[in-house]
């Protein structure tokens, strides 16, 4: 896409098609669209456009770092030595930035000298657990043991799991959670179980718009991720799937959600009104 | 092995030790282990040790094709039309003989003219599910829709599971049931959704000497089942992994087994004493 850059009109247009192209890629997620919102307000009452888009990313970027070690600070005093945290999919500095969400506060209680070991979900289907959450913690040196997804309330019953600890794609004013599919399923195994369940997001991952998680779009996605394995086929030709890459956690099953303003303990939820 | 045709005593041996390999294969089953000592009690009585093997095996064939096509007839009693069956690996002719056996209940419904669909658990890390249940599924057209392990609860919270079927590898005198690994989650999540968790098998599944499942062995399988797929890596270098090949679901989490001999309901279980 070629920027006429001597027509602010033409710059400005093609900034809005390509944020909403970015927008439409995540329809679950809300950072997307309430960063690209940001940057395109900013650009809008710009003199000089693409400064503005320029600074106001890298503003975006600085301040998500930030937050970032914020939950990690407040986040770390949920966890003990001897403690053994289970987390789905990757909630780290490869999916956000910095230190990562729900990782960070992993990473944190670590640096602190806090002795823990996380059991690490796989995440079916895009593995995003064994590629790198795995590949996160062996960086700093964070005892770890990869499951499948399906292991997770073994575990539990077998008292092995002390909290599970989690990101969001998306969090309504009462706490209803979207984050990758599988997580659900962990709530209520974490409530069947006695066992604390953590969600760890930037603020701006508060959509105060929804009253609840119900009117969050569940992106549904390609069937070969769930037939085929790197260009290997692993079901019949033609079979039928189903693929939300996300699910809704009701907020009553939350047990509190970490933001970088701190720990908001369910089901008082209040993220409609000033914390 | 060359057995030693002239020597009675030899072969027996021989039988013994390749029936304790065969044993030893799979510690969880119980069937397994029930149809060798019934081979091998046969032949250390037998004359002709050669033809009392053979005549024995195929007799427990037979016995079990014609078992599976009882458990299928009581069971079908528990699927309506409209029905949404959820079943996890692989419970059918390809895993156990003839019909299978909560498969065989599915292709029995399907045979009367019931019309249901449904949805098969990959079942990480061997994925039977996406291998082995939609192949028999498919070659009876039976409507069904492949998922991850993950995402079955999902589905319970939108209300599109009726019910959930599946085997069991060994069923202790209370009902605890082992079966592969991931039946426990999907049994917590029928309780707290209120969908009937349905086990079948044939009677001798049941091991009548254990009281409960915590003597149940799980089987723990290699770590490369879950660090790789089809030889392509999937987890960094190293990477430690828990791979249990099975979990045990309390029977008061269990709504009813189907066996041969027709439907217990729990949790009055009695397969210590006569039925």
């Amino acid at each position: 896409m070629r920027l006429q850059h001597d027509d602010r009109e033409n710059i400005l247009s093609e900034l809005d098609r390509t944020g909403k192209r970015l927008i439409d890629q995540r329809p679950t997620a809300v950072n997307l669209r309430w960063a690209v919102e940001r940057v395109l307000r900013v650009a809008h009452a710009a003199t000089d456009v693409a400064k503005s888009v320029s600074t106001e990313a890298q503003a975006i970027l600085d301040e998500d770092i930030y937050w970032n070690r914020c939950i990690g600070m407040h986040g770390q005093t949920l966890i003990n030595t001897g403690d053994r945290i289970l987390t789905h999919c990757n909630a780290g500095g490869l999916a956000t930035s910095g230190l990562g969400t729900a990782l960070g506060i992993v990473k944190t209680a670590h640096a602190q000298g806090k002795a823990f070991s996380v059991y690490v979900d796989e995440t079916r289907p895009l593995l995003q657990g064994a590629r790198l959450t795995t590949w996160e913690l062996k960086k700093c040196g964070i005892p770890h043991e990869l499951i499948c997804d399906s292991m997770a309330a073994s575990l539990m019953r077998q008292s092995k799991v002390t909290a599970v600890l989690v990101g969001a794609d998306r969090i309504a004013a009462n706490g209803d959670t979207a984050n990758k599919i599988g997580t659900y399923g962990l709530a209520v195994n974490c409530h069947y179980h006695g066992i604390p369940f953590y969600v760890a997001a930037p603020s701006s991952t508060i959509d105060a718009t929804l009253a609840t998680g119900e009117d969050i779009p569940i992106e549904i996605r390609d069937a070969a991720e769930v037939t085929e394995f790197h260009s290997v086929q692993t079901a019949p030709d033609g079979t039928a799937v189903y693929n939300p890459a996300f699910d809704v956690t009701p907020g009553h099953l939350v047990t509190a959600v970490i933001t970088e303003t701190g720990i908001t303990y369910g089901p008082e939820y209040c993220f409609g009104r000033p914390l």
